[in-house]
């Protein structure tokens, strides 16, 4: 059985003939608040009208929300739509991709032609110093993803702003994708958000389907404050990605401070727990700061809880990793319990 | 003032301040069915979940409807995600494009490095039988639309056999776009879906965004009897390009076979009497059969109307027609009644 993506309940459904309790997708586990549901049941209403390809109000809501022009806003159809487009926009030429790392990566840079420089992470699975070198004249992208997925790595600060300073010195274009970085304890220290304005070369991704549950809307945007490479963005793809039941939810989503702070307090409690329990069953657990723990264990563990009822991420398919190793989101205090029984019972 | 896409009444309310009664758009005039309305609020519940990246669930409904295997069906954030992806994946190459067509194919194929010769349909705005030798061994994709967009005109289905066949004979793609013909008055006699099984150069697509009245939902489909085509199509972008939302959508919308038949029998009541009314305000209408209309008359009628609360569609920008040209969407008798009033005070 082919399992290639996480969050692919579907084939789980088809193949066991039931709901799983999904581990394999990082989505906020408490699932897609009230008010965004509600505007998506109000969109609908008007929905049989194009959606505004310029998605104006959502921008002017992210715009009022960031604090930067809404100019420098692109929204697209999930962050993945962003990524292909900025593949294939930018390119061809020469990318450096430090790797495990999240697979649309590779895939959207190889599908547009891209030469791809895999720099390997090391058994930290972070990207460490050695990155500054790799970075050359010939260097046309780096992608770089913050926290890192798979691992939940964080660069540090300063690391993070020596990458920067050399892509602009080789003159490199940098995406950085933050669409985990709002599930982490301190979101403002290690973003790049404030880096914006000096520096044109940096493209940062987000996303509204990870921390506000709904994934299955598809929602991301970019951030840039070089105008024409927004433009390039947009204009590699249709001009009607976004729907209009995705634009209303964004804009609902942005009202939800509250259901944020309950997200991010709920996974700083219980990332450390569903760490030390992992752990504790034998299994080697990267110190990862997102909502998600990698970690390394006997093949096959997957298949032993998909017939538990339990979707974890294999990761034995990234490139850097391989057999043993397998990706879980980090969900609530109870499910991430039935996940460790489910785990003791398959490991005993 | 930029007004590059139809249906865009975002730019009309951001330069006006209230909403258009919009013609420039050709989506179903009778509104989202309360059928699909409902199914895209419960879909919500569950839209925390990543889509499954193959539409299982609708690509059955399509098949049982279609009478098709659903492996020779892919679906797409609305059509027009599946001619970029088309576009990129079976190119680049020489494509021929006849003209006027509907935008995206030019955008698409120029994105992709597409070399693009261009047909022109002369004054008939229909592809005439100068097609079949314009399509030469060194042609590797035609783009097709049936009825054309923007003139609405269908190719008699003797010519159209013959285009497949003399794509067939020197191995070029044909890429017949189907996307109006549910709301033309004899969509099976102007189709080519029994001719997939024998022609694997042939991909047909589909929408449900017009038909159904949901264009800001986003649902568009593919078909074809070569599983390589689609599986090449498919992997030339993200995975979850298709909402949970669209695809419940999608599946409510295969039930609504009364909004189907109320549609279809509006648009064949008020098509030749919205022709009639244009025409005898002196304007040259295009003799088209599809859910809009294509006429001639002085420029600046668009402006015109908008300043009358209408919104019609521009068809200055299209390649092979010029200043002068419009579009406009077939809609209710008294909405299509309020166009001709708005027309003749322009025009007095």
């Amino acid at each position: 059985m082919m399992r290639i993506h996480g969050g692919d309940w579907a084939a789980y459904e088809s193949e066991y003939g039931k709901e799983p309790l999904d581990f394999s997708a990082n989505v906020s586990p408490l699932g897609m608040p009230e008010g965004v549901r509600r505007a998506i049941c109000r969109a609908a209403e008007g929905a049989d009208r194009y959606p505004d390809p310029s998605c104006r109000a959502l921008r002017q809501a992210l715009s009022a929300r960031l604090g930067l022009p809404d100019a420098q806003i692109l929204c697209g159809n999930g962050a993945s739509d962003l990524i292909w487009r900025a593949a294939a926009a930018l390119g061809p030429g020469r990318a450096l991709l430090p790797v495990p790392s999240f697979g649309e990566y590779e895939a959207a840079l190889a599908a547009n032609g891209w030469e791809i420089v895999f720099h390997p992470c090391g058994p930290e699975l972070c990207p460490d110093a050695s990155l500054l070198s790799a970075i050359t004249p010939q260097t046309g992208l780096l992608f770089l993803c913050q926290p890192g997925n798979p691992a939940g790595t964080l660069l540090s600060p300063a690391l993070l702003r020596r990458v920067l300073e050399r892509c602009r010195e080789t003159g490199c274009r940098l995406i950085l994708d933050e669409c985990f970085l709002d599930l982490t304890e301190d979101p403002a220290a290690y973003s790049l958000l404030d880096a914006l304005p000096a520096h044109p070369e940096l493209l940062i991704l987000r996303a509204f389907t990870k921390l506000y549950g709904m994934a299955g809307v598809r929602l991301g945007f970019a951030l840039s404050s070089d105008p024409a490479l927004l433009e390039a963005i947009s204009t590699a793809g249709q001009p009607w990605a976004v729907s209009s039941l995705a634009q209303a939810a964004g804009i609902a989503a942005l009202a939800e401070t509250d259901y944020v702070e309950a997200v991010r307090s709920l996974i700083a409690a219980e990332r450390p727990r569903l760490a030390e329990g992992l752990a504790a069953l034998g299994l080697r657990v990267v110190p990862g700061r997102a909502n998600f723990l990698l970690f390394h264990g006997a093949a096959g563990l997957d298949e032993a809880l998909a017939a538990r009822g339990i979707l974890i991420r294999s990761c034995a398919s990234y490139r850097g990793l391989g057999a043993g190793w397998y990706r879980c989101a980090v969900r609530t205090r109870e499910e991430n319990d039935r996940l460790l029984s489910a785990l003791r019972e398959v490991l005993s």
